[in-house]
């Protein structure tokens, strides 16, 4: 050992405590299965993010809202002019989500702050928490609106118009909710951005790891596809005549999907999330609909080959089913590394601790990726039972959450300084 | 010629005022295009209906409404004892439908009626102008709800227990617009049943008609296919581990195309008429989804080749989606044969009255399938321009439904007997 090594702190948090802010959070919005129903903005959105400004407020933190109803909880440092430390995920979750995703990321930030005030311990920087809106894109497409707002990826304007299937957009339902703040979106110095989120995937429980460390991406590519044919009693019209928008969206759909199949050998995939059409209904054939696909692998040139071969598949889908078809949107994410020094500084913190780490590429988009544009940014994962989630039973266990969330302490304590 | 051939009559409607009432329906309800959006029972139905109703009240003819929201006006006859000779359609529309498809046959027979009281000609039997609630099926499956229930097809607590979309019941939204009436539904003796209704197919324009006898029906299958799958996240699911039903009803809604293109020889046609999933939300694989098919063709064996070729498709579309899939629901319509009395009146007429007459079969579903097996029954077609219907373009002129009009005026006075 070297005399000049740096103390061990080896600090941990309160798991109870810990445990008890997400089983309270479960009972926010809990799905007809036992998980969770929060879409984002929604009343129990907002009803969570007013329980959550709570517990930040009781514990003297200084509570700001941004235009986007971005959430900041800010432990104040000993230096306040230094750039802060970020932690951040979200608590919205999908239609029929789960009690973990995203949500141990906010209340596991919210237990590292409890646990330096109750050590009183004082960083040199500030440390901000943060809750982003609308992060599941489950409500208002894209997801990561608001940190990408906040990156300055898409004009603050476009994502307050986005709105849901009944119309409501964004900047409505802030202002319905009462989160509407009026703190400026991004645009400011922050010296570094922690996000701690279940795995979402299968990896660390199959190869016994509780904690893996988020290397890269894999580079995710999606696209809306608009299908154009006619409205056609069902009845007499003749196949030749025929020009049903839902027959070539299934198309599109079929297509799609066997482009996953054809990569997958390298672990690419692709989905249709959602097929929609007009009037679907009964006796007519559609005029209009809409599939959402989304596609992804590990490396960008892949992710482009996939792009390339459900683009080259639409002529014939139009073709076969006489209508017009045409990729109305696109966007991309995950082509990016996260920063070598917050990699180093999680990989030394992990051994410190002697917490095993397993370095991974993360599959799904979080908030990390376009705050890795603002920022130094790192993600650090945490297992999910049998890799299931997007699931009312998405599962995991408090054992299996508090060696990450030990290292993210630790990890942050020292990024802030003391 | 014979002197003991009967007097010809050789009435005719007052087109002008026919038209007017047209025009007046189609300003109830209007769709964005010019066409209508009038679903069984909406507002804008209900409005219609309340219109018609005073039209036939204003002529003295009494009115009464079923526990289905069937409207019957009697023009009563010099002996009431007898059944009634009836004329019947339907005054809503699709989503996104024509001013003529079902109208025509409603506002034709009010003009009809009309018609013998400004000619002063009392007829021997009543007669009865029908609108039956929810021909469409658009918005409460099945099509042809309220005539099968009238005939006994569908048991009436079943009937009214049929929901929409947004879970309104038809019992709920009769009782919300005043329609729930008090005579029971059915069960009571009919002379004859006449509908007169748009060819909703082209032949009639093509081949230089302007009045059709339809002989038969096409016969036609609907089925709903559900789809079990299982929700997970869009990104780290591993190809193998999916479970999409979005997929899966892709799948059936491209095999159950294939199915109508293979018959298309003979003018058989299969429809996805609808797909709905569930979440269908971007970021997750739906666990959920149902495709509503229907499939028909001229006769009964070729439609149950292409129902037996569809159900052998379904465990193909399961394996390779991994989702479970069955036949939820299933219907039939259109095995029938109209009246050999009405047939031969209606080709008489036509021939009294100089106007050529096409013989053919129907391809849509109508009101006069199920009144067949009440009584003796005759479904006339009358021309639409290009065959275009459902579809807000739909259109036809007055002088090309005059003489389909006139046709059912002259028959009907014949079979009411002076």
């Amino acid at each position: 050992m070297s005399l000049a090594a740096p103390p061990a702190t080896n600090l941990s948090v309160d798991g109870a405590r810990f445990w008890r802010t997400i089983e309270d959070s479960a009972a926010i919005g809990t799905g007809p299965e036992g998980g969770l129903r929060r879409l984002a903005l929604g009343d129990d959105d907002a009803k969570m993010r007013r329980v959550f400004i709570g517990w930040c407020e009781a514990q003297g933190y200084a509570v700001t809202v941004d235009r986007m109803g971005n959430i900041f909880a800010r432990r104040e440092g000993s230096d306040p002019s230094l750039p802060p430390v970020t932690i951040g995920s979200h608590l919205d979750t999908q239609a029929a989500g789960g009690r973990f995703d995203g949500i141990v990321g906010v209340l596991g930030g919210l237990e590292v702050l409890r646990t330096l005030d109750d050590l009183g311990i004082e960083t040199r920087r500030p440390i901000e928490l943060i809750d982003w809106t609308n992060e599941e894109g489950a409500r208002f497409t894209p997801p990561m609106l608001s940190s990408a707002a906040f990156a300055g990826v898409y004009p603050l304007d476009w994502a307050l118009g986005r709105s849901d299937d009944a119309g409501h957009t964004v900047g409505a339902e802030l202002e319905r909710t009462g989160f509407a703040g009026e703190a400026p979106v991004g645009g400011r110095a922050l010296d570094s951005y922690f996000e701690l989120h279940i795995e979402q995937g299968p990896r660390l429980e199959a190869e016994g790891f509780q904690v893996g460390l988020v290397t890269g991406a894999y580079v995710a590519r999606g696209m809306i596809v608009t299908i154009d044919g006619e409205n056609a009693h069902s009845g007499p019209t003749a196949m030749h005549r025929r020009r049903n928008a839902i027959v070539g969206a299934a198309m599109v759909a079929v297509a799609a999907n066997e482009v996953g199949w054809r990569y997958s050998w390298c672990d690419a995939k692709s989905t249709v999330a959602r097929l929609e059409a007009w009037p679907n209904k009964p006796g007519i054939l559609s005029d209009e609909a809409k599939v959402f696909l989304d596609f992804r692998s590990p490396d960008a040139e892949t992710t482009a080959r996939m792009e390339a071969e459900i683009r080259a598949a639409l002529p014939d889908c139009a073709r076969r089913s006489q209508c017009e078809i045409a990729v109305a949107e696109d966007w991309t994410f995950g082509d990016l590394k996260f920063d070598a020094g917050l990699l180093d500084l999680v990989r030394g913190t992990a051994a410190r601790l002697q917490v095993p780490l397993l370095e991974l590429p993360s599959q799904a988009g979080h908030d990390a990726y376009h705050m890795s544009k603002v920022c130094p940014t790192v993600l650090i994962f945490t297992p999910c039972k049998d890799g299931i989630t997007h699931n009312e039973k998405e599962d995991t266990t408090l054992a299996d959450q508090l060696p990450g969330l030990n290292v993210l302490l630790n990890a942050v304590v020292e990024r802030a300084g003391r």
